[in-house]
């Protein structure tokens, strides 16, 4: 293997490849980078076996193949050195047997390669149910989503986010079983699918999604490929049925508390910084007169805060809920304002844009005495 | 205890005091900010009973005084309160025994408080040898010193920065016996002490420096305090006499390497990224034709680099240090480029800027096979 390239464009597939490299893999040859030079290009691919990313840079100006050849080098090292050389163009070699030479104008690295017969098979073969989106389109739902799936391994299923395809529309739901995110988006193809990918897979993927393009899906029973430009995207699927959770959204309510959004998370912050990780609840106290956020920890002291520019809708109320989960929940939405629709002081409350539909946030309230 | 003041005033004053606040103190009480109300002037303290930090704010158009009194609150919350509190201007007073209310226009906070009567008594008495100097040289002192002074408390006094005047002359000394630092400056007072000055202290005293004044010093036998504006820091010394480190700085060189400091910086990084914590290792070869930087890393790999821009005078001379304490030692200069002098292969080498002789950089080699 024998190659020069512009040191940019070597840098930029690295930083994909490697994030799908867990540096504690079990199997040594995972931490690794596969390099795989062909007549025509070169192709790098990362896997923690759960996510595979491989990045294709064909040949052109920016990439001269003088020999072809394979080798995986350490993920961490060489994407260091591809960083910090001070060069514009890279030169990498394989010098004697596995060692590897990169090489910049004043330096260079010679660093002990892996055997690419030692890589694992890993079929990236674009077959299943094939469908077309946007890839902000993507990034956003995995931003709005993804905090409300699990972080518990006790119920897996749960610590993915459910994409569900029918008639057109694409339900994408995260819960923890305490809240529930839930975006619904309408998608040109008619295709059918109920799907439940792993969190970390698609936090992966949001990051690799840098401009508006479109992504290419190929979901299969057990996986599902993203083809994003030069990039292919590879991540299994998590087994077993996810939860229907239609049952738990309350169709009518009897309040609503309108009010700015950034006031709002404002206010959750200012009135729970005497709380902590184990106690994080505040209380809302709401009537036509007034809206009072509220908390209160023992030995600490207490704090009041008038929601002076809410608007509210309703008979009194007090409900008391997480300040962690109402502030995931309100963070996701972008608009100025949001409609938080409650129906009881023990029962689920929903928080929307104030003028849109597609995206809604469930959190469950607790009780306190 | 009943004031009003503006926040930013609050604001700036206690992110003075909570700087000497350690959470984890093993005395309850001095987890918490000491407010003292005069008839005319607020008084914060702050201590770890290492390091105490007093900040004064008198009475003037910012500070109503309404009802003297005192009382102890926990740093960190009336800190976190003060700076997240959405108004312009807050009110403190004690409601209830040691309840304390913290209001803002639309917030009210009550923190349970502790009796002031509790907080030790910290003698802040500006008594022993005075002298003044410029904060923002005492800070430049610090910066330059303290990376070579001890984390180990074997030998507490090395975890200090040894300050001795004699002669219109400050020399100030920090080393971990691996290395060492020394800034010599001229003072206007012709005043003798030998101090050593904790460097935990001496980080927040540099922390709370932010313009050029003066600082006036009192030196005493088991303390010294500093008087910066309307902030007193008072510091315990370290017991014990400060090794005598004078012999350990060879006075004549027979080989000498002058280059760029930013170049050697970079190239000092480039060539450590395949080291470690346990092997930070790196290798100089030094001749009139050329000078490599090198390092060696079992079973990774290897990596060298031609620093084409420096320029040696003397017999070839191979020598191996810590890429940890050069880039420290070099990262203290300010100038352009840097001069290093060296003895011998297993002889201590010193690091001096190109054109001053005030700072000087002090790095044992190691041996290597």
């Amino acid at each position: 293997m024998h190659f020069k390239i512009k040191r940019l464009k070597l840098l930029n597939a690295l930083s994909k490849a490697t994030r799908a490299v867990s540096v504690r893999s079990p199997l040594p040859v995972l931490t690794g980078i596969k390099f795989d030079l062909k007549s025509d290009q070169l192709i790098l691919t990362g896997s923690d076996s759960d996510i595979t990313i491989q990045t294709i840079i064909d040949q052109d100006d920016d990439l001269e193949i003088i020999k072809e050849g394979a080798v995986v080098l350490n993920s961490r090292y060489i994407f260091d050195i591809v960083r910090k050389i001070n060069s514009d163009d890279i030169e990498i070699e394989i010098i004697d047997g596995l060692l590897t030479r990169i090489k910049g104008s004043q330096i260079e690295y010679s660093l002990n390669g892996t055997d690419a017969v030692e890589y694992p098979r890993i079929d990236l073969s674009k077959t299943g149910t094939h469908f077309i989106m946007s890839s902000l389109v993507l990034k956003n739902i995995i931003g709005e989503t993804k905090f409300a799936a699990s972080d518990k391994e006790t119920r897996p299923i749960l610590t993915g986010i459910n994409f569900k395809a029918h008639d057109h529309v694409l339900e994408c739901v995260a819960t923890d079983s305490y809240r529930l995110a839930k975006k619904i988006i309408s998608i040109d193809e008619d295709v059918t699918f109920n799907i439940t990918i792993p969190k970390l897979s698609l936090d992966e993927i949001s990051k690799i999604i840098e401009v508006d393009e479109s992504i290419e899906l190929y979901v299969s029973d057990r996986k599902v490929l993203f083809v994003l430009g030069k990039n292919i995207i590879q991540t299994r699927l998590i087994d077993g049925s996810y939860p229907d959770t239609t049952r738990l959204i309350p169709l009518e309510f009897d309040y609503e508390l309108d009010i700015n959004r950034s006031d709002l998370l404002n206010a959750i912050d200012r009135v729970s910084l005497l709380l902590n990780e184990q106690n994080n609840i505040v209380k809302l106290d709401m009537s036509n007169e007034q809206v009072i956020l509220s908390s209160y920890q023992q030995e600490i002291g207490s704090v009041e805060e008038n929601l002076s520019t809410s608007f509210y809708k309703g008979e009194p109320l007090t409900i008391s809920f997480s300040s962690k989960y109402a502030n995931d929940a309100i963070k996701s939405f972008s608009g100025e304002k949001v409609k938080i629709s409650f129906t009881g002081e023990m029962k689920p409350f929903i928080i929307k844009d104030f003028d849109s539909d597609e995206l809604l946030q469930l959190v469950l309230p607790v009780r306190t005495y």
